[in-house]
C-alpha cells in the first residue's frame, strides 16, 4: 500500500494533472478525515456505484462537478498550499455536489446551482474555518451543510430548480409508536451499514463496505470506529423509540458514524477514556439527530450532518480539559 | 451566618461525602449565581416543597439525579478543581433535572434520560464557557437551554420519552387583546413571586420566599435585585398588554429577574450607572421573552431561560466599554 | 465639496448642538458604509421624500427618534469618541426606527417602542462589534436585525403594539410558476432602482436616486458597485425565477446591493479579483435572500437585511487569505 502511494506522488508531483485528481481524491477521502488518495478512490468508487445501482448517476456527476469547481475556486483564491493538497477545501463541496442532485429535479438550472455550491463552499470554508480556529476546532462538514440548506432552502423561493426529493413540509407531531418497530437481525445490520453509506447520502450496503474499506487502508481505527459508531447508533436509536424506517435506512446513525470517527480516532489521542468519551458522544448525537428531524420538519429540508457538527463540536470543545486530565 | 459556615466547611475537608453534598449544593446555589452550600440548601427545599406540593416529586428527585449525575462526570473528566468546588458544573444539570420531568411523563426512559442529560450538560458547559471564555462572557445557562431544548425536541421523534407538560405544537398568531387583563394587586404581587420560582420552574409562592431567602444568607443586593427585576418585568409585561395568565404565573418575569441580578448585583460594580443600565437591561429582557414565546411556537417547546441568556449576553458583551465609562 | 465639508466641520467644532447633528447625520450615512455628514442628508431626504409621497411620514420621523435616542444613550454609555463621531452608533438604530413603524400600526406604543429599540441598539451595536472583532469583522448591520426581529416577534405577543404591514404567518410552499413572469424593461429598471431604496425598506425610485447621490458625493466607487449590484441582483433573481413582484418592488436586490458595496468598494482594495469576488458574493447574496425569505415564513417577520450580514459576513472573513493572495 505504502509503495503503491509512493509511486502515485511521484507521478504527482512531475504531473499538474495528476496533482489536480489527487487533489481532488483527497478532498473526498476528507469527508471521513482521510487525508489519502486512495481513501478517495475507494470512497468515489463506493458512490459512484451506489448512484448506479440507484438510477441517480446524476448524483454521482454532481460531487464530480462540485468538487473540481471547489478546487479551481480555492486555487484562484490562492489558499494556503497545504491545506489545498490535503483536500480540506474539498469535501465540503463534494458533499454539496451530492446533496443537490439527491433532493431536487435534475434540470439546466441544477447544473449551474451545483457548480456555484461547489464553488461558494469555498469561502464558507475558509470563513467556517477562520471562526473554528479561535477555539482550535476543525469547521467539519458545517460549510457543506450551511451551503447546502440556503440552496435547497432557496427552491422552495425559486422555479429554476426544484425539489423533488425534499422532505415534506409539515407540522411537528409526536411519533405514532406503531412506527417504532421491533428490529430484526437483518434489519438492524442493514441500518448498521447504511449509517455509514448515509455520511455519503447513500443507503446502499455494498457502497457501505467500500467506504469502510477506504477507511481502512488509511486507518484501521477510523474503520473500527466508523463501524462501532453504526452499532451504538443503531442500538441507541431503537432503545429510544425512533422510528423504524429511519434506523433501517441509515438516517439515525450517520451523524453519530461522524462523531464517532471524529471523537475516537481523530481529534483525540486513543485509550480507554477516550472510547468511554466518544460512546458518550456518539448516543448524544442520536439525541441531537432526533431533535434536529423535529426542528427541520416545518422547513421542509433534511437535517444532513447538522447534528454530527453540533454533537461534535460540543465534544471537542472542552478538548484542553479533557487531555489535560 | 459566616460561624455555621466555617464550621460546615471544616467538616467538608476532611470527608469526601460532605464535600460531595457541598458540591452540589453550591451548583444549586449557582442557579442564581450563589457560590454558598446555604444558598443551595435553601433553593433545594423551595423545589423540594413546591415540587411536593404540587404533586410532581418526580422533579426534585430529578434535579437531585441529575446534579449527581453532572458532579461524577466532572470529577471523572477532571475539570478544574476550583471551578468545580463553586457548583460551575452543577447549575445547568440541576436545571436539566427539574425541566425534564417538569415537560415530560414519568417512565424508565425518562430517569435514563435525566441521568444522561445531567453529564451531557458537564462537556456542553466546558464547551460553551470556552467559546463565551474569548469575550470574558460567562457561560450563564445556555448549556441547560441547549441540552434541554435538544432532549424535548427529540422526545418527538422518540417513543420512550413522552411530553406531557410541553406546550402545544402551534402556528404562531396574534395575541387575542381580551387575553391582557388588567391585574389586580393581588395577583399582581403573585406575578412578582412566581416570577422567582420560575427560575426553577416552580409556580410557587412558599418557594419564592424561600429562593429570596436563600439569595439574602449570601448577598442581600442578589435579593433585592431579584425582588426589583421581578417587579419591573411584571409591570412591563403588563403594560406591553401581555397575556395576564402568562404574567401571574411568571413566566414572564423569571428571565427578566436573572438578568437583574446578573447585570444588577453579580458582573458589575454597583452604583447609579448599573442599575439604570440593569433596568433597561430587565426590560429589555422582557421583549425578548415575547419574542421568544412567539418563535418557539411552532415547536412545541419552552423558552426556558434563552431569554435571560440573550439578553443578558447583549448587556454584558459591552463591559470593558461601559466599565471604562 | 471639500469646501462645504470643512466650512461645515469647522462650524461644528464650535457648536454641541451642531456637532450633536453631524454626529446623526454621519450615522444615516454608514447605513451605507459613508461616513460624511452630506451623504447622511442625501440619505434623510430621500428617505423623507419616499415616506412622505407614501403616506407614511411616520416612518422618516420614526428614524429620527430612533437615532437620537441612540446617540444620547451611547453619549450616556461613553463610548469610544471616534467610533461615535463616525456614526457608528446611529446607523443601526436609523433602521429599527425605520423598520418599527414600516410594520407596525402608529399608537402611543409604538414611539416608547422605537425610541426604545433605538436605545437598546446601543449595547446591542456594542456586543456584536465586540464578538466581530475577534476576526476583524464589522458588525455590519446585524444589530438592526436582531433588535428589529426581537421587537416585531414580539408584537405577537403584546397588545399595546400592533403588526399591520407583518408579512402573514405561513407554512412554507413551493413557488407558483405563475408568478415567476418575465420582466419588461421598465420593471427591470423599476426592479434596480427600487433593490436600492429598499436598503431603506422604501420602494421609492427617486428616493433611489437620492440615495445614489448621497453615495456619490463621498464614493463613486461605492455608487457604481451599488448600482452594479442592483442590475447583478435584478438579473440573477430573475434567471433563478424569483417572483415578480419580489424583484420589481426591490426586495431580491437591496441584501445584494449591501453585499455588492460592502465588498467592491469599502472592505477590500479595488482590482480585477475583487470585483470578480464581490460579484460571486452579490449572487450568492441573491440565493441566500431566497432562502431567507423560506426561513421566516412561519414566524411571520421580514428578512430586513439578514441576507446580506450573512453573505457579506461570509466574504469577509476569508479576507486574510484573500489579500494574502
Amino acid at each position: 500500500m505504502q509503495g503503491l502511494l509512493l509511486w502515485w506522488e511521484r507521478r504527482c508531483v512531475s504531473s499538474t494533472v495528476l496533482r489536480f485528481v489527487d487533489l481532488n481524491l483527497r478532498g473526498i477521502g476528507q469527508v471521513m478525515f482521510q487525508d489519502n488518495p486512495l481513501s478517495g478512490l475507494l470512497f468515489f468508487v463506493a458512490i459512484g456505484w451506489g448512484s448506479y445501482t440507484a438510477g441517480v448517476p446524476q448524483v454521482a456527476i454532481g460531487g464530480v462537478v462540485a468538487i473540481v469547481a471547489a478546487t479551481l475556486t480555492a486555487q484562484w483564491l490562492r489558499v494556503e498550499t497545504a491545506a489545498l493538497g490535503a483536500g480540506l477545501y474539498g469535501y465540503n463541496a463534494y458533499l454539496v455536489g451530492l446533496a443537490l442532485p439527491t433532493f431536487l429535479v435534475p434540470s439546466p438550472g441544477l447544473w449551474i446551482y451545483i457548480a456555484f455550491g461547489g464553488a461558494v463552499s469555498v469561502p464558507a470554508t475558509l470563513g467556517i474555518a477562520n471562526v473554528c480556529k479561535t477555539w482550535s476546532l476543525a469547521a467539519l462538514t458545517a460549510p457543506f451543510v450551511l451551503v447546502t440548506w440556503l440552496f435547497l432552502l432557496a427552491t422552495y423561493a425559486f422555479t429554476a430548480v426544484e425539489g423533488s426529493g425534499l422532505p415534506m413540509v409539515d407540522a411537528i407531531a409526536p411519533i405514532d409508536p406503531a412506527e417504532a418497530n421491533p428490529l430484526a437481525l437483518g434489519t438492524f445490520l442493514q441500518g448498521v451499514l447504511k449509517s455509514i453509506g448515509q455520511v455519503f447520502l447513500k443507503a446502499s450496503i455494498i457502497a457501505a463496505l467500500l467506504l469502510v474499506a477506504g477507511l481502512a487502508v488509511n486507518s484501521i481505527a477510523a474503520a473500527l470506529f466508523a463501524v462501532a459508531g453504526a452499532i451504538v447508533a443503531v442500538v441507541t436509536a431503537h432503545v429510544l423509540g425512533a422510528e423504524s424506517g429511519l434506523i433501517t435506512g441509515g438516517l439515525m446513525g450517520f451523524s453519530p458514524v461522524l462523531t464517532a470517527i471524529a471523537l475516537g480516532a481523530v481529534f483525540y489521542k486513543p485509550g480507554v477514556r477516550v472510547v468511554i468519551y466518544a460512546l458518550v458522544g456518539t448516543i448524544f448525537t442520536v439525541v441531537v439527530q432526533g431533535a434536529m428531524n423535529v426542528v427541520v420538519t416545518p422547513f421542509g429540508i433534511p437535517t444532513l450532518t447538522g447534528p454530527f457538527v453540533l454533537g461534535a463540536w460540543l465534544f471537542l470543545l472542552p478538548r484542553q480539559e479533557f487531555e489535560r486530565g
